[in-house]
């Protein structure tokens, strides 16, 4: 039903950051999945999908959010599909997207700090 | 020692973006903190300073990592701490950047998923 993962995006990325340096090659990898968030509109867009009780999201329920034309909203949700954050699925008149766990969890797993920020009394 | 953290900017961001969907301020904030690591070379030199088990990191240890000039090298500095992810402090000769860990530890929570990836069997 959805595509698949751009996994051999993740596969090199799931050790923290501050664990140890990242290679040119992991860094490379996601800095273009920061790039797709790096935008306020296009992280609200994310934060609708991946919020959205139902798992899934009309296009027709995410425009009327936004003070801007829906091609916009098409272009940014093209670049988080590019990015491998969201999947998009064409049923009938309406495309539906819904994201992909796996993906935020291990970008999160990525910026994880190292130690407590606070050290133990 | 170090600068306080960007708090106004940290306060508003630390739910999961996949448990309620983000405000256009919060999205805003968060954009520009994802802006400064959506460059390899700042991702890799985040990386290096996060994973320096002193806990800092001389400027003069960064620049051999990199094939870029010195001036490149604290342009993508100063991007980092204007971001408020490190923090840098002059003594002598040379900067010293340490991570702000809090600042990873609430980027890293707002991009938790809101479930896990698979269902339970």
């Amino acid at each position: 039903m959805s595509k698949q993962l751009p996994l051999a995006a993740m596969d090199a990325c799931c050790s923290p950051l501050a664990r140890e340096p990242l290679s040119a090659s992991q860094a490379a990898e996601l800095a273009k999945i920061f790039k797709a968030i790096s935008d306020p509109i296009r992280l609200r867009l994310l934060s609708l999908i991946a919020s959205h009780g139902g798992g899934e999201v009309c296009v027709c329920d995410l425009t009327s959010a936004f003070d801007v034309t829906g091609p916009t909203i098409s272009h940014h949700l093209k670049v988080l599909r590019e990015s491998g954050l969201i999947d998009g699925e064409r049923r009938g008149t309406w495309v539906y997207y819904r994201v992909h766990p796996e993906v935020l969890a291990r970008l999160s797993a990525v910026l994880v700090p190292a130690a407590p920020a606070t050290a133990p009394a």
